[in-house]
């Protein structure tokens, strides 16, 4: 049994001179690895992404780069606080972060702290311990509870922390809520298009079917339930089982935002055809247009309706005023979802071990910010109230200025923190783009990279009508001037180019 | 098309009357959920980690509580910044930390600051921008090449930062690895038995098949190359296509530390049967007799033997000296591994953007702790030492009291943060787990905890040999004779009452 250790030829304490080479060595090959992963997808970060950062590498690096702009624009992703973008995080939630790490601060630097914001980092850190230990892998008890008032408020209806989840960031919990769904190939989730590339990607990986129903973009990008039937319709004639619905809530890439008709029947419809209502809300603080357009949970239309859809809702501190993206913090609340499966979830989460402290710190500042009388009180209204009043304009203008340029018509978005213009693209520059294998949108978006610096996604990332282009730019980036007056005269160019 | 839309009747507006009963509403149920999930089991936070939960509220909420201690003893988890055990934060890694969160602080309270803290956040914050943005979902090129400079001091060989990744954690690119090698139902990977259950519970949540290989506890846990090769024949006789081997150096859950001799026949095994090489290492700076069992990494290894093996190995911020779980940071090297794997790689940890940051500026400071000359390094050294110190002396003391006890044996550990006894349980106590439904060590671990709110994981979580009977428990809880001693209290009691 033990002979086969003569086949290794073993030289003992001999590492420095003998070298070996194995003859049927192959080495690890694409083609030895899980295919699924080979079909993911995720454009946010894809080519477009890969090649703006070689730029700043070369911008970086390199004095004489030859290069027709000396920075790049990063308006691909969703990231606030990225440098040269323009929403600087919240002053209070940094001083509870600071205090968190180093504790002996609150004495050492007394007068450099607001009292609250020492009064509460003491009360974390008589609930926490220390956040260099694991936590609760459901996350810290104290914070859930937090997080369950907070919606609550919100709401006006009950909340269990039992069922809050903190994550890390709401991607963590959309991930693991798919994965658990897809229980088999034939397994479908309904999915908007466009969205946001994480559920396709998720998809992919784990071989489960995207279900899409389209938005509609003459609609300022409304979602429909007699859409979503006929697509739930279509894929159960192919054999297709759909499990859940997905809606993004104010959209991504479309900022659109849900009124509560439609939403009620999204919930009919889930009930009528027993799908999981999978609600990403993470935008739900950016709002541009409070008054017409307001944010309403899918959790407060399910209780308001009596309903017994099983519902997840997703929330996040990397968007609204919260912008913190680098901590990896959110959550996900279950409602209308049995204690076996909550315990099922509880399981897997508990392989993780637990979601990031400062992020689950970063959830507490959220759904706790300071409250008139508080000493941080008057700084965080003057820092919030300035993030939603830039995004709030910059979108508006950005949105007015697009529509403005020949062949391109943009919504103007209610919320979120993104455009998604169409582009109607001259013939010769579709033909240009076949020719270069790239779509069309992806080609253009390409060349407004490398011209201007200035990286987008291109709308087939998200999902769009055949014969229909479009991309994705964020709303963050300050000096509207310099960035959108770059876009408009690239964009004249190549219309001209194109011989629009 | 849209005629079904009539099915919905939609109380349009009157969410606040209506209240919707679908009859044919199923709810959400375990049987409709992917059923690989069924099959994972995670011991370490399993059923006793949730029981010791449930006394732990008790003791908190409920004064006259009528349990026989007065506080739970965590010795399930290597955690070891938890309330109540004994391995404090090391000071500088906090301090930049703070500083990370709050840059104001290097001016507004500077004197709380060594010069050598606040340098190093600047240089961090000019490389990151802050840490509320997300980075290179690679993890941040500079603290890249800081993690490839750490490793090639370590091993005499050269790094690659684009070959590293960092991680939320090990546990985060341990599974993304082994979720990339499962190409198929038949797929297997080789784990040793005990193993940390991570490596059971990711291939039970993706369909991967484990091929057992045992350590043996007669050689002190060692690890023998024809114990895996014979586990290789059986597991190919069996129609399973082995894809890589784990090793885990220093041991989980048995603290065993590899000679560089076993090495090298373990490196040749994966070039004969072309496996990928999973190291995972940790424990690499938790070494208890560093004179006669040091550390070697794999990667110097398979450099020294010019082995084309492909190899990934793992370390962690959670473990060593540092101990910082609840930051989530980690990273993986990835050595003979093609740039086109390393792309699909880079590709999926795009979709969950980034790690976080605070793990980032966490494994920077690992791989960069102050250096003698440093206004920080005399506190350091005298902080790690004194980690180093303490460890040590309780992972003997203990070791040599258990070893006293009847009908247990328990290999010294030279390393990790564990010990893993064996109990030797009378036949009575057998028959009695058995009528209760437990695995005999579940038994005997939940009378313990019953007993004197001490948590541990029976050996039935790690995997043992067929018929013996284990428990893992940490050396991180001070008061060796509060804790051990309650142990030895228990252990006697537990054996006379079953009559051994």
């Amino acid at each position: 049994m033990f002979r086969s250790v003569s086949k290794f030829s073993v030289p003992r304490g001999s590492a420095k001179v003998f070298f070996f080479r194995p003859f049927n060595m192959r080495g690890l090959t694409v083609d030895a690895l899980n295919p699924a992963i080979l079909n993911v997808q995720y454009a946010v970060r894809g080519e477009l992404a890969i090649k703006a950062e070689e730029y700043r590498v070369q911008l970086k690096t390199n004095t004489a780069h030859g290069l027709p702009f000396n920075k790049i624009i990063s308006s691909n992703i969703g990231n606030p606080q990225q440098t040269g973008l323009d929403q600087p995080p919240i002053t209070f939630n940094r001083q509870v972060a600071a205090l968190m790490e180093w504790p002996a601060l609150a004495e050492l630097a007394r007068d450099a702290f607001p009292e609250d914001v020492i009064a509460r980092a003491k009360e974390l850190q008589s609930e926490i311990g220390t956040i260099g230990a694991y936590s609760h892998s459901q996350g810290v008890p104290f914070i859930r509870k937090n997080v369950a008032r907070f919606i609550e408020e919100r709401d006006g209806y009950p909340s269990n922390p039992n069922h809050v989840f903190l994550t890390a960031g709401a991607s963590a919990g959309v991930t693991l809520l798919l994965t658990m769904l897809i229980s088999n190939p034939k397994s479908g989730i309904l999915i908007p298009i466009p969205q946001y590339p994480l559920y396709t990607a998720t998809l992919a990986a784990h071989s489960g079917l995207g279900i899409p129903y389209h938005l509609d973009e003459e609609a300022d990008w409304a979602t429909s339930a007699p859409e979503i039937e006929a697509a739930i319709a279509k894929a159960v004639a192919e054999g297709i089982e759909p499990k859940a619905l997905v809606v993004i809530n104010p959209g991504n890439p479309t900022g659109a935002v849900l009124d509560e008709a439609t939403m009620e029947q999204l919930v009919h419809l889930c009930a009528q055809h027993n799908l999981v209502l999978l609600a990403d809300e993470v935008y739900q603080s950016n709002l541009h247009a409070r008054a017409t357009h307001p944010f309403t949970s899918f959790k407060k239309v399910v209780r308001a309706l009596g309903s017994a859809v099983p519902l997840v809702s997703f929330h996040s501190i990397s968007k609204g005023v919260t912008g913190e993206c680098g901590r990896r913090g959110g959550y996900f609340e279950c409602a209308n979802i049995d204690e076996d499966i909550i315990a099922l979830v509880y399981k897997m989460v508990s392989v993780g071990l637990c979601p990031p402290l400062a992020g689950q710190v970063g959830v507490d500042c959220m759904v706790r910010s300071p409250r008139p009388g508080d000493a941080s009180y008057a700084l965080w209204k003057t820092e919030t109230d300035a993030t939603h009043a830039a995004l709030e304009q910059r979108t508006k203008t950005m949105a007015a200025r697009l529509n403005a340029l020949p062949g391109v018509s943009c919504v103007d978005s209610p919320g979120a923190l993104y455009l998604f213009p169409r582009i109607r693209l001259p013939t010769a520059a579709i033909e240009a783009a076949r020719k270069a294998g790239k779509e069309p949108d992806t080609f253009y978006a390409l060349e407004l990279l490398d011209d201007t610096g200035i990286c987008v996604v291109s709308g087939s990332g998200f999902g769009q009508k055949e014969g229909q282009y479009h991309y994705r730019l964020t709303c963050l980036c300050p000096g509207v001037e310099e960035y959108v007056g770059a876009l408009e005269r690239f964009h004249r160019k190549f219309m001209e180019r194109y011989g629009a």
